[in-house]
């Protein structure tokens, strides 16, 4: 396979796209971003890595770090199915950060990638190692091999202010009993993980083992291969909001996105990409980022269908 | 691959789990069906074909007719996506009949599979060919190259007996002006493609053309290819009531269950699988179904993840 | 209190808010009427009936029928509160058609003044009577003095072409065993007890018991005092759609509306009023209708509170 | 009326009911009262009080506070309906701290006596006065002649402790915009101001003015005679959780519930009552309570229906 050229060929397909939705303005660090960039990039299990574009320009990961901090928790637990006593794995079926299915289900989230679920999941990364941002920022450079990953602060502040939604998300679960931490420490941690700035080129190559079925880059364990397949699992029934149906149809690879404008999708045993362009769809998802992928598996037949 | 010595240590591995759960019993026909059958075929993209247990032995499809309408209805109007106007394709979130999203969403069932949205496949199904189900027999007859197959007139009476929820969705979907044809005609239709018998041997031979891209048993296409893997996207997210997530995270493969007991599940471009026990969990699948799934994927790797 | 005097005066208010809202539109008998009519009547204990306007104009009752037909079934079966096990007596807080509380609460409606509860009480009407229409319509010839009142077929006829959302309310019942007759049977009583054309004279006396406590016109007893007492508490709580409390904080008295634009209203102890004008506001009220009734318990301070 | 006569026969209809239920032992201080304890008082519109059994011991108002804060912020922005832009007065129809309804309604409460428009209605006290708890105690106080009147710092703290479902409901308006005062001091001042004690005596003494139509214990006008007609209108369709419909068919009173056991009712125009019993029934209303006012309209034809 002849991954630049086929990088090429689907920035040229996207490029009509790009441009097209609108960036996330919920916060002002995030609605200063141009909707004119476009990046992608990809990292074979080889460790080889292409991109095109502005792959190699920092952007919010926001709901992206959804996935690490989920493969962090399974890490730490082997063996041991525990968050999933606290968490389901079943798509929401509703928008991602409604309340209405947590009450029906008596405070336990659908799966780890909407709001709730990702509370949850940071709660025990909290207490599994005393701070789940900085583990998880850790993490991603030992993984991308950047050790200029860094949080935005201004980034993570305006969530807090902008936080209301989240702390409700958390006060409720904690009122079934299914945080471990106070709600102020979880919500703090949690706005940490989605700052976090990192390129297509960091994420497509921290994402490599989601794609070596377990392996991190220096070739030790991080999951079991069935562990890591079962994040894959999650990434394709849950891993774009409200359209994971409408994404397994198009473009038939486990993904994560995030409102920042990327997302990273996995093909098991070959390679993981990361796209990003900040103009999102209806749901969350970004626009030219769907397109690139959905043209990628059309060009490289490599849907899991 | 030596099927058939996969598909013996998959039987043995699932027997332990035959006769566990609840055959389903809303109506007697059903309900008369021993718990302890236990059978499994997998036909291969070649036309071989393997079995073990009671594989010959025929049981109501019930909801596995959901994924041959769709597909004949795809089939049938090519290039042309109108029946997605019509029907969702998002994981629904909630139990398989609900009503609530159904009134949320304006009348379009969020997808094909749950009964909402198998109404309205039926009833364009019913527009296209002037007869939903003898339309769907003689294709299964046809593509399992088993004439013998038939209607169970007692299965589809029992449901025409008990079947005031559908009445209740149809009616209702009426209101959204969501069906073209009077709702006493569709629902009796659907009943009838429940109604239909077929053994594991039929179901694997008959959903061929799902591993084969979308090639019929005779060579001629009866989908394009990316039809094909749509379908088995759907079937990946929603083809197993509200427990997609999970069936994926264990098994990993596009699948439709029944409330008979059947399960199919596809292994894009290598076989298409059937295993039948009439046993359900909670959730309306075959308990030792699911484990012989969960077994077959974890002996042969054939997860799509 | 010059009762006369105090329905011009409530007239002159009201003027202004004639021909304001939307006449009802989903069937083309109900759309065909003036917006421009309004007129208004009382009727006391004591049998004096006052009235100004279009006060003798017969109009279609709609669902100020389900006052009637509560009160016949609660008179054909004194002290056996059986009635209750079927239909709550709790505000509905949703729209009055709305389907997800009947699922969430089992296929038992919140009230008899929703559409499903008031499909129970006809189902039990017409098992109690043989024909919960024909019974229902004698007796408000008997209490209005009218022999002449009639169905209107074409209203009725009318609501059955568009009836799915009513014939879905009562599959669904039925699918939780909460009905006794066929849907059929139930739907098309309930069609015909709608059609009823009544004028605001018609409907201030036929509602006399009520103020009566549960005494008939010709002085027997349909209802026991608490009865009465127990039909007017539901008015007040649930009569008038998902407006219940608005109208309680405005007007302060029992009373039942219909989307033909009419209101009855219950002063206990003192008299029965009834208000018509088409015109309806968001909720299915009429626009005028409450802003008579609200000027009527200002001038007479006859709020219950 | 001989009240103290009335009371003696209600207070021993109610005695086989005392006990009965189940006390509120979500916090410590709440669980430790007894469930022997049964009082009742009535103070007429000349200021007369009557009373009987524990009349006199103070208890925790809890929810009835709801009513007393409804009132000092409606009696501080006469002629001013700013306030139910931002809270409805319809029944919730769903127990009483759901957020599903807030979600539907974005933000907005149905009604001030479900905790969600509570915390609303002490958001906008907190803006009035700058002290939504001590001008509540201070209110009480003056109205009920006793200076005595206190918080109780233990039950106070213990809401804190369990107060994330009321801090989920007060950040998830707040995220809708629809508080004005940091979410901390909202639930703050709504804890202290359910800690209040007041006895039977104390509450149907401070809650004249709703008989007196609007009339302080000194004379002069706290609200117009139509703000508490509807203070009294909002009480009887949602003041006792989600039997409202119930209480206003068996009682036919504008009551205010508390899950401390007890019950504050109006007969519009001669007198006010309390109740107290602590064994609640399954919708957090007092078992004894209900029983003994059912009793008191039946003996003294009260119901204002």
């Amino acid at each position: 396979m002849d991954y630049q050229a086929v990088l090429e060929e689907v920035a040229a397909y996207a490029r009509p796209f790009v441009g097209r939705g609108h960036v996330a303005d919920y916060i002002p660090a995030l609605a200063e971003v141009s909707p004119d960039r476009f990046g992608i990039a990809v990292a074979d299990i080889n460790g080889e890595v292409y991109g095109t574009g502005d792959w190699q320009v920092p952007f919010s990961v926001q709901s992206i770090s959804k996935a690490f901090s989920l493969a962090l928790v399974m890490a730490g637990s082997h063996g041991d199915d525990d968050i999933w006593q606290r968490v389901g794995r079943e798509p929401s079926g509703t928008p991602f950060n409604s309340l209405v299915q947590l009450e029906w289900e008596n405070g336990i989230p659908r799966n780890p990638f909407i709001n709730a679920g990702a509370l949850v999941v940071t709660d025990r990364l909290l207490t599994m190692t005393g701070d789940a941002s900085t583990s998880m920022l850790e993490f991603l450079q030992a993984e991308s091999g950047n050790a200029e990953l860094a949080f935005d602060q201004a980034v993570a502040g305006s969530e807090a202010d902008h936080g209301d939604r989240n702390a409700a998300l958390a006060h409720f679960m904690a009122s079934f009993g299914n945080l471990e931490n106070p709600v102020p420490s979880v919500i703090e941690h949690y706005f940490w993980q989605c700052s976090i700035e990192m390129s297509c080129r960091d994420l497509a190559v921290a994402g490599g083992f989601l794609a070596r079925h377990g392996l991190r880059a220096d070739g030790s364990r991080l999951l079991e291969a069935r562990e890591a397949k079962r994040i894959n699992a999650v990434m394709l029934t849950c891993g774009t909001y409200d359209a994971a149906g409408e994404f397994a149809y198009r473009v038939g690879l486990p993904a994560k996105s995030g409102v920042g404008g990327g997302i990273v999708a996995v093909v098991p045993g070959r390679c993981t990409l990361c796209v990003w362009s900040p103009g999102l769809d209806a749901r969350g998802n970004s626009v030219a980022g769907m397109a690139a992928l959905d043209q990628f598996t059309t060009l490289t037949g490599w849907s899991v269908f």
